[in-house]
């Protein structure tokens, strides 16, 4: 095994700007290759629709189906999924739904309207999307959380059809994914994955009905077709490697902070953990955990890259020169680890989630505080929101002029139109102008 | 003059389903030699910054300056500008402004938290984008409402710093577009264009600061460089060509609808232009007015061959059928022009905007209506919204947990992580519960 080896960094130091920036720096591939591969597939799925799914789920899942049938689980099949997971796994995704839904409801936008001074009523419309498609991976981990925080924020903007698709390698799917699609509302699930599976939700096919957006996580074909079929659905944000910050007052067990900067690290080798403090001894005691609990942890050799590759303890002199660094970095994941978090909050501008207190751990926000665990990383907290209800409504303006406030502001368009050399847009306003 | 030869089709034939498809189809190229010069101007950006930026003013606007003060103008300058305007034009753009401006304070979102039964404090905090890049495109049509429309929901959002880009052929740039800027908040201008400036809003150069997210209107150029930059920094949605859907009960006065659908067919050859009705007679007296009119008209050529090319209008068996048509056509902009417009929202689920009445002109709303013009087109009123406040304000999740409730959950998590195979994620969670 290679040695821990976590580059530390001194907020005072004249190079630290410089370290910083290179260790935050994270930019996606665009690979001409992998894009030209992706447009394939979804031009062969609009050409050839079922067919072409078939062929590619006997290619890339190795799995052989005489008919879409056998690639599409109903409502009926998702409850039974449910029915064969043990008890407690039952219970724990009714108790996260549960809490997620609840948290989301908060989120809901309502329309409104009112009526100005010139008599003109204004006001906006908020409408769910009709039908969306939530993508799940396949692979090593069945992803059950990803699909309560990708489909529960659309049943509780009122989306009417929730359709996932998840690919099935040599025809299995995992019950406690779709015990999870069970609880969290989806409508029908389709086993499909990769690009095929994308093209399918944004195009349609003689099976799958088209969908008006397309969310959750995936490999790079499926992030590549996403952005491809983007304006013809929508979808969610472009999502890098995960990230935590943690910043701590010294105060809280160390082995807690270790394992909480694990927690993000066992994602992938490109996943980033950063630990802030003023205190010296402590980013030491927090190193001496890291060392005695790595050996024991199931993912080490991942976490061990990671932390090695993007891993990052900041010594700053005092705490509080910590609120300008969480800003700079805009963290997907924040644990404020000190006395009094919410005093810092209103110097807080940019962040995905914000863990407040020692008892908060980053993966309590995963699975079941309710908030969504989908948020914006590689400093994109600066511009994205968490997934949320308003991500699944969307809204109409409302305009309507009496003819006396046509009247008066047909003369304001008329300047502006005319200013513009937009003529037909003036007339259309000034043949409503009183005589 | 070619003639005109627009395309009628009765709801109730056999083929209407088709000819409305063909006549709604549009979909932007996505041309590989434009994906590769705009990569290699941004690119060139990224290198050489201020120099590169120098060049293809002079290159591609015949603007040759000697360093990048010719090419900024100030607080001052924009204000300078606005006062060079005559009266009505200031007085316009000043109540266009304003009415923006009180609409968009409706569309602000306020931070909120709960205590919820477990003891876990959880919320979202609302914040505003640091800085926000606004680019206006040159040529014949000086869009002071473009200019306003991008700005004013960013600046009641609360950005602090709006920049806008605008290129200046052969060094001009209309003091109609500057005085807008002034009325709508703008921090300072530069006078740039093209995916030149797009690449120096998303990653900054000596002089141009880098944004957080980019927006407005432009051309194939602007608009690949704005798809190459997203994720970077957040851009707004993707626009097709302007269209109109206009439902009348044949009871508004023909020329009116006739230069109501003028004005979206001035836009742009493949602009789009539609009518339903349920009166075939009235039908005949739009076009009647249509052919009256359209000599009149200063941009005529446009009009014509945005009418004959996709120009449609409809005759449904009676109006009420209109509204699954709406459905299913999602229109940018939809004018009710009927006796009880209100009573025909709740069936309305997807349109950019809805102009209620005969008095209520699509043109009211370009200018100064409230709400804003930059609105879903192509159907893509389906998933997305107005531009608004929301796209320039973003949110943090919030969640704090006692010792008691970080202990219950713990054991949710336990359950879920472990399902998942994330024991890092598990152990996390696990190390706060009580013994």
């Amino acid at each position: 095994m290679t040695d821990l080896n976590i580059t530390r960094v001194d907020a005072t130091e004249a190079d630290f700007d410089t370290v910083l920036d290179s260790m935050l720096a994270w930019e996606s591939v665009s690979d001409a290759q992998m894009q030209s591969t992706v447009a394939e597939i979804i031009a062969e799925v609009r050409q050839r629709g079922d067919a072409a799914l078939m062929e590619y789920s006997a290619k890339f899942d190795r799995f052989f189906v005489n008919s879409m049938a056998e690639l599409t689980l109903d409502a009926e099949a998702i409850e039974a999924a449910f029915n064969r997971l043990p008890e407690d796994k039952q219970q724990a995704l009714r108790v996260s739904a549960q809490r997620v839904e609840d948290y989301h409801r908060h989120q809901v936008a309502e329309s409104w309207h009112y009526t100005d001074e010139t008599g003109v009523v204004l006001g906006q419309q908020v409408t769910a999307l009709d039908r969306v498609g939530i993508y799940v991976p396949g692979g090593v981990a069945p992803l059950a959380s990803s699909v309560i925080m990708n489909a529960m924020p659309a049943k509780v903007a009122g989306v009417s059809d929730i359709i996932m698709t998840t690919p099935a390698p040599d025809g299995k799917v995992s019950d406690f994914v779709l015990g999870a699609a069970f609880v969290a509302g989806v409508s029908e699930v389709y086993l499909l994955g990769g690009a095929q599976a994308v093209a399918a939700l944004a195009y349609g096919t003689e099976t799958v009905p088209n969908v008006d957006k397309i969310v959750g996580p995936g490999n790079a074909f499926v992030a590549t077709a996403k952005q491809q079929v983007f304006g013809k659905v929508g979808i969610d944000m472009i999502a890098g490697p995960s990230e935590i910050l943690v910043v701590c007052d010294g105060k809280t067990n160390p082995d807690w902070i270790a394992m909480d900067l694990f927690s993000q690290a066992e994602h992938s080798h490109d996943a980033q953990a950063i630990l802030i403090s003023h205190d010296r001894d402590y980013l030491d005691q927090v190193q001496a955990s890291i060392e005695k609990l790595l050996p024991t942890m199931e993912r080490q050799d991942t976490i061990l890259q990671s932390l090695n590759d993007r891993g990052l303890f900041i010594r700053v002199k005092v705490l509080d020169d910590a609120k300008a660094l969480i800003n700079r970095i805009a963290p997907e994941h924040l644990e404020l680890s000190i006395d009094d978090p919410e005093s810092w909050l209103a110097d807080i501008r940019h962040a995905g989630a914000i863990f407040m207190g020692r008892h908060t751990s980053e993966a309590l926000g995963d699975y079941c505080a309710g908030p969504n665990h989908v948020l914006p990383t590689s400093g994109t907290a600066r511009f994205f929101s968490p997934l949320g209800v308003y991500d699944f409504q969307k809204r109409s303006s409302l305009i309507g002029a009496s003819a006396t406030a046509a009247s008066e502001l047909g003369q304001v368009v008329s300047v502006l139109a005319r200013g513009e050399l937009l003529t037909a847009h003036a007339r259309s306003a000034e043949q409503r102008i009183d005589d």
